[in-house]
This record gives structure tokens, sequence and C-alpha cells, in this order.
């Protein structure tokens, strides 16, 4: 196959222009002029980086109408869900230039030289953080704005100073093919190399495995399936030189009804629960597809309204034929498990629409089944009624890392709330109180990311302003004279709002 | 085997008491325990784990000059050495106590609520970093106290919050129990559970595979060989949760001779070369293994000199019996190289001691020949000729990751070094001017880390207090009450010296 089209969701038919299906010899040209331009992208001023950034931004805006008309019929979502995505990805991209001319990024450190000290002299030390080097982002498949061709992972890479190589997703290539024109169109306004970023496209895992084995690429950013991410993850360990991947991959989000708040309002939550459940056909790494809670009238209640909101909820067209088809899968497998009994099914759909699913089991079942505690991506949940706070600890305690853990509580409940936080902590990347998982603001306080098999790396976030850290190492340099330190290490550099380090002492 | 001793360094014999060997039992007794432990221990104040890290240094020194004989004995290292060692052991637990005080480590950040927001509020988002668990911790052959079981590992680990369960070196188990029993009594007079630190010891590498594999185990600290380093990391994937293993493997730390420094003092070099490269017996992890220069006049008087003191350096007693024998078969492999020429071997040694050794290529030879550019652990060194600047660029290219780079340059080398600098920052984790890798300062912008293989992680650095990073991850809170907040991220703990990030701009 030499060329391929995206298929419309709705439809499951072919739609839209061909694209040439890029092989092992694109993979080797993007990737060398990435190489090749990374000292002089490293190299640009704090402020010209900003700017590219923000160039980006704007000249996806100038895309129009044209980028959201392709992404719906790409994706199956509707208008103003992807007006939104654009939104964050252009937001995401002005944070990101925020970040980089604040300069805190660059963690920069100095311990200037001691030479009266005994026995020994001390030199003088600094330090920095510089890019890795070419960063490969994989498109996800469920936002082809904010997590694909522009989006975070190419945001906060290109923030660092790394060239970008993508790899879009083959559910959108029209959809990716605007914002990487866009984003060629401001490496050239900025001056800068066009190796600063590359995009390959075809519908082969082939693609995808040739980039990460690459050796010019020094990282990997990537969000989707959790085969696709392990996968990914040992292609890069077993490189001559492994390089660190982030993955963010797979989670069940539970949400944890503690017995006040579900006694005050259970009937109220369980409609609030099925609203995030079902947002965007439940096509969230951060959808809620486990509840927690302790049997009683309360939770009768919760699963009542639930019940009857999941019975009413509309179809809704999936991203991909292939994701419908593996939601379909994950129902069935759940209704037919003797163990679980299906609570309510939604609306039925057509073709490529998924409708929601709620199920329910007790703790017992759930502790003996693993395969109810994996991820079936789509608007499905299951209720996992304890019998008592034990039986909720020890069903917390079994889970995988996930990207979210979710209290809902009173006041009541808050001692509760202290036993299972330290539980929480350490299964989860982000804990709420009283909202729903879905919704991942792009701040500087966000996690979007948490404990295997959540992501291949917890140290990590791939959402907010921390993102940029995982695309950076420390160099230092000892005895250096100002000519050959780098200008923001200098001496007269101090004053330029980047905060330093010095002698351990934060100085800003 | 149920018991073992340790080998005098200077004798090849066994000395000493005998060890119970520690089998899995000991292993999951440990870790087990070290998990038990970890909810008291990182919920500790900041005040009470700095005194905690404070009270370990008493202890060590407490023990008095037994410590010193136990480890000269068993590493055949000389006194001041180890004095010198142990200072530098007691003075990175005090400067961890005082990184721990200071609270720069939890990386505050605090995202307000803004509930008037169009379109959507923002919720309250904080973050901070929390441990990531239980650390196994390899002690090194070369430094038996400060890479050992009170060392630069365990001491960050204990620092961000993480049990401590080490592997201690076969080779020092006296010195290593000495130690280890000074810090089980600072757990126990700081009221701590006893699980936060465990000592494991045994010949074998089964013991250590064991503790990878552990399931309660979160990340690897190692500092030994490429290959040890690798196989803990190959475990570490390979596990049903994959961990961070921060393995410092292998460096031969390219020493760069350009022209003018030469012309100018090629002799003072020479001499003060080969008092590095035998600092020691050469068993430093950056240790000079590589000199790279372009020919001419300077480096011929450069060699001169170095073959001289090298020819009159006096041989030394190795660590271990093993590592003299790896570095005689690694200086029998360079001597019997046709393309490597000989130029000066040191006074010849008796049993387990090791003579300096120094050898002589041209950049061809050793472009085409991999295993010249493998460290061979010890003073030995090799002098690559380059025709130009374009051959020394190429050698530097070819070479692999390092922990150093060093410069030795004038101020009319200074547009030669600006060339080459860039490379150098992809290659090395600290590039020096005008010194010797060997002495690394334990202080805030130190970095004693590198690309692979130097380490198999080079966002971190093993040695100074960025050195904690490695064991923390980040969590957020979303809409927590100011009850359920960790105390660092209340509204009432502003103030307390900690720097905060408050929607973006870093506050003291």
């Amino acid at each position: 196959m030499t060329e391929f089209r995206s298929v419309a969701a709705a439809t499951g038919q072919p739609q839209g222009p061909a694209f040439a299906v890029h092989g092992p010899q694109d993979v080797a040209a993007a990737c060398a002029a990435a190489a090749d331009a990374f000292d002089a992208y490293r190299a640009t001023s704090l402020e010209a980086r900003a700017m590219f950034l923000e160039r980006i931004a704007e000249e996806i805006l100038a895309i129009g109408d044209d980028l959201i008309e392709a992404a719906m019929t790409e994706s199956g979502l509707p208008r103003p869900r992807l007006e939104g995505e654009r939104g964050r990805t252009v937001g995401q991209l002005r944070l990101f230039a925020d970040v980089v001319r604040k300069g805190a990024w660059q963690q920069l450190r100095i311990d200037p030289a001691l030479p009266e000290r005994q026995p020994l002299p001390r030199p003088d030390i600094r330090l920095r953080m510089i890019p890795l080097g070419p960063v490969a982002v994989f498109g996800a498949s469920n936002f082809p704005l904010a997590f694909s061709t522009a989006g975070g992972d190419t945001a906060s890479a290109l923030a660092a100073g790394c060239p970008v190589v993508v790899k879009g997703h083959p559910a959108h290539p029209q959809t990716g093919a605007l914002v990487a024109a866009a984003i060629a169109r401001a490496v050239a306004a900025s001056g800068l190399p066009a190796g600063v970023f590359s995009h390959l496209v075809g519908p082969s895992n082939d693609l995808g495995a040739a980039l990460v084995q690459d050796p010019r690429v020094a990282a990997v950013g990537f969000t989707g399936s959790r085969s696709g991410g392990l996968a990914l993850a040992k292609l890069a360990q077993a490189r001559g030189v492994p390089i660190p991947v982030y993955a963010e991959m797979s989670s069940i989000n539970p949400v944890l009804l503690l017995p006040e708040a579900l006694k005050a309002r259970g009937e109220a939550l369980g409609t609030a629960f099925v609203a995030s459940l079902t947002m965007g056909a439940g096509q969230f790494c951060t959808n809620p597809g486990l509840i927690l809670a302790i049997e009683g009238e309360g939770l009768d209640a919760f699963t009542a309204a639930a019940t009857s909101a999941v019975q009413a909820a509309t179809a809704q067209t999936m991203l991909t034929p292939g994701i419908c088809q593996a939601y379909a899968s994950g129902v069935t497998a759940l209704e037919g498990n003797a163990g679980v009994e299906t609570l309510a099914k939604g609306q039925p759909g057509e073709g490529t629409q998924g409708g929601a699913a709620l199920f329910r089991t007790g703790a017992a079942a759930f502790l003996s089944d693993k395969a109810m505690g994996h991820e079936v991506f789509g608007a499905a949940s299951v209720v996992v009624v304890c019998k008592d706070e034990a039986e909720l600890l020890a069903v917390l305690k079994g889970l995988e890392g996930q990207l979210t853990a979710t209290l809902h509580l009173d006041a009541a409940d808050e001692a509760l709330a202290e036993r299972l936080l330290p539980v929480l902590e350490v299964k989860a990347g982000r804990i709420l109180a009283n909202g729903w998982p879905t919704g991942v603001e792009v701040c500087h306080a966000m996690v979007h990311g948490g404990p295997f098999p959540a992501t291949s790396d917890a140290r990590t976030t791939s959402v907010g302003s921390m993102a940029i850290d995982r695309f950076l190492r420390p160099v230092s340099y000892q005895n250096l004279s100002a000519n050959l330190l780098p200008p923001s290490l200098r001496d007269d550099a101090f004053g330029d709002g980047a905060p330093r380090l010095v002698d351990g002492v934060l100085t800003i």
C-alpha cells in the first residue's frame, strides 16, 4: 500500500483525500533532519522559542473551520467538543510559551567556587537542564487535536528545545495534515530549520516501531492503548541506547462514594456519574469505569438513578470502527461474566455507535477476577458493592495504578477519607473530591499520569506545565569561563527573571 | 553456603567475622517491613526527617576508628582516603537534611479555583511530590562508605521519604555491618519503624536479583559495572510492574587537550594527568581513561611527561582480587591490540596490586575498534592522537555516553571549545575546564550522571542534592478540603519557607 484515506467515524467508509503512506526512508529522513536541527533549535533564546510556540497557536487558529470539520468527520466527535479541544490545544501552546519565558524549567543552579576551603578548594559548578534530543510523538485516537499533532507532548517537547517527529494517528490523517502544515508554517516564519518538526502517517504499526528504533530519537511520548504503549516501551528498552518512553495507557479511574455523601445525595450522584460516564461516548482516559461503595440505602438510590440514566442515554458515534468493536467486545464479556450483573444498557445504536452500559458485582467476585478491573474503553462502568470498610480497602489495594481516584464525601466522611488517602496516593496521579475525573485542567498543578499501567513512568505528567520536565536532563559545568558558559548560567544573566539556586538558596 | 567472610584486599585471604548469607526469605522480610514502614515514614515532618538524617551522620561518626580500620582492611584503600570518604558520607547526609528542611524538593504547586471562569470554572488543584516507595540500594565496591550502605543513594532515598533496603557489596560486609548498625540505632532513636532501613548481604548475585524482583520495591539505585547495571535494569523491566533503575555504570571520561593549552604547558598537563589517573589505583567512575588531542609538539611533551610519570608510579592494592584480575585482563588486551602502542607501564605490583598503564593510538584505529573505547576499571588510559579538528570531532561524536568530559584550554582555544561544547553536552553529564574529572563535589549543582551507558537514566544525578528527585513522583489534589490536603499544601502552610508555584508564579 502506498496511499491510504481516513474513514468517516459515522459511516465507517473511506473519505477525503488520499495520503502517502510513509515508510522507513521517511522515518530516517525525518529523524536525520530532527537531529541536524537539534543544536540550532536548542540554542534559540527563550523569547524566540516562546514566540515560535505562540506562532503555532496562531497558525492553528488561522486554519479556521476546515480544521473543525475535518476532525468532526474523522473522529465523529461533535462540533462544540472539537472547538473546545482546539481552544485547549492553543491554550496549551501558550501556556508552554509562558513557561519557556519564565525560565524555571532550566533549573539553574550555581555553586560558586570556594578557593579558600580546607582541606580542598571547591571549584565553580553550575547546572542547567538541556533538552534530550529529537522526540517521537504518537498522536492519540481520542483527542485529534489536544493529544495529537500539536498536542501536549509536541508542545512540551518543543518547549524543552527538542525537535519533534509526530507519528499521526491513522484515524485522522486529514486533521493531522492540516495541523502539521500549520506547524510547518510557524517553523518557517520563525526562521527555524525545517527539521524541527516532521509529521509521518500510515496505517501500519511498523511505522511507529521504526520511529522508536531510530538511533537519533531520544524519547517517546505516547497516548493510547496498554498493548501499544507496552510494545513501544519494549522496543525502546531493546535499543542499543535505551530511551525513555512516556506512555499514557490504561486506567479505570475508581470513584469512591463514601457513606454520608451517599446517604445525603445518592440519587443526584447517580445522575451526575452517568453524565461523566457518557461524555464523549466514554472515550476518555479519565472515564469513571469503576464505582466503589459500601452497601446500603444510599448506594441503592445511587444505583437506581444511574440505571435510569444509562437506560435513557442515547448511543454515540465512536472514534473508529475498531474502537467501537473493541468496546462491544468488552461489554459482551462483562455481560457474559457469571460474577457480574448487568444493571442497565443505554439506547441501542447503529453502525459505529456505542451505547452506555452499567454493571454491578461484589467485592469478593471483583477481587477474584482480574478481568473485571481491565479498562473497557467507552461508556461502561462497574459498581463494586463492598460489605464494609475492610472490603472497600481490600478492593482499593488490589487495583492497578490509575490516572485518577475520586472521593465523594461529606464532612462526616472525612475520618474515613483520611484512612483511604495514603492508599489513593500510592495508586493514582490525581485525587479528586466531589467531582468527576473527566475534564483534565491544563495548568501548573495538574498531574495526568500515575503508577503503571496508567502510564509507563509515574514520575511525570503528560498534561500541564510540569510535562516539560520529561524531555530534559541536567548538565553541570565546572570552572568554565564566562565566554564558554551557557548564557543563562553567566553571572551577567542574574536578574533575567529565571529562578536560580545559588549555593542552595533559591533566588528570583 | 550459609555464612561468608570478607577478603582482605591486600592478601586476598578471608578475614574478620563470618556473616550470615541472606536469602529469599530475608529479602521478602526486609521488603515487607519496608512496605509496612512506608506510610509512617513518609508522613514524618520535614524537621523530623532532617534530624533523622543528621542522627545517622552522628552515629556513623560515633563508630570511631573501627569503621576506618574495617574499611582499610576490606578495600585496601589508605586511611586518609577513607577518612575523607567518611567526611563525604556524613556531609552528604547533612546536605540532604538541609534539602529536606528547605522543602523545595516537594515542588509545591497551587492553582487556586476560578469559580467565575467561562465557559467552565476551574477547580482548586494542588500538587506535591511524594516518595515512590521502598528503594533497593546496591553498595559499590569502590566507595565502601560514600556509595554504599549509608551512601548517596541511601541518603537521597531516605530524604525523599522512601524506606531503603541495602544490598551490601560482598567485598566489605564488615564495614557495611558497622554502618548498618549505626543507621539502625538512628532509626530507633528517632522513633521510626525498624523497616525504614534493612541491610542484606551475601556473595551471590541471586540476592540482588531477588531484591529487584520483589513487588514491594519501587526503585533501584546502583553503582557498579555495566553488566551488573544492565542485568538489574532488565529484571526491573521484566517485572509485572516495571520500576526505575538508576544505575551508574561505565565511563571513560574523555579529556581533550586543546592546542594552545598543550603548547603552553604540555609537560605540566602530562604530570597532572597521571596524578588523576593513578589516584585510588584508578578505581573511580570518573577516572580519565581517554585523552584526545591533535598531534604536535605540545602533545609530544604531554606524552613524554605522562610516560615518565606512569613509569615511576608504584603499584597499588586494588579493591578486590576480582577487580585486580579484570584490570590485568583489560591491560593485557590493550597491549595485545595491534592498533595500540604501549607507552608506559607502572612499577610492577604483587598479589592484588595493580600498576598504571598508558597507551597510544590514532583516531582512525580508535574509530575502527569499539573495544578501545570500553572502560578498563583501574589506572589505564589511552591517548588518541588526532590529525586535526575534524578527526577530533569524529572521535568525540563516536563516543558512548560519559559521566564527564574535560577540556584543557587557554583563552586562544575558546573558539575551538565553543565548537566542541554542543557535542560534549550531548555526550556527558558534567563538563570541566582545566581540571581533572576525579573528585566529585557533593553540592547542589553537581551532575554525576550522563547518557547511556554512563548511566541507565541520563535524566538524573546520583551525587548532589538533585539526586533526591529520583525517588519522587507528582500527585495532584483537586478540590480537597483543608482537612484532607497534605499539610504542606494547605493555605496555612504558606510562609513555612518552602517555595511554591502559585498560579505559575514562584513565591518563597
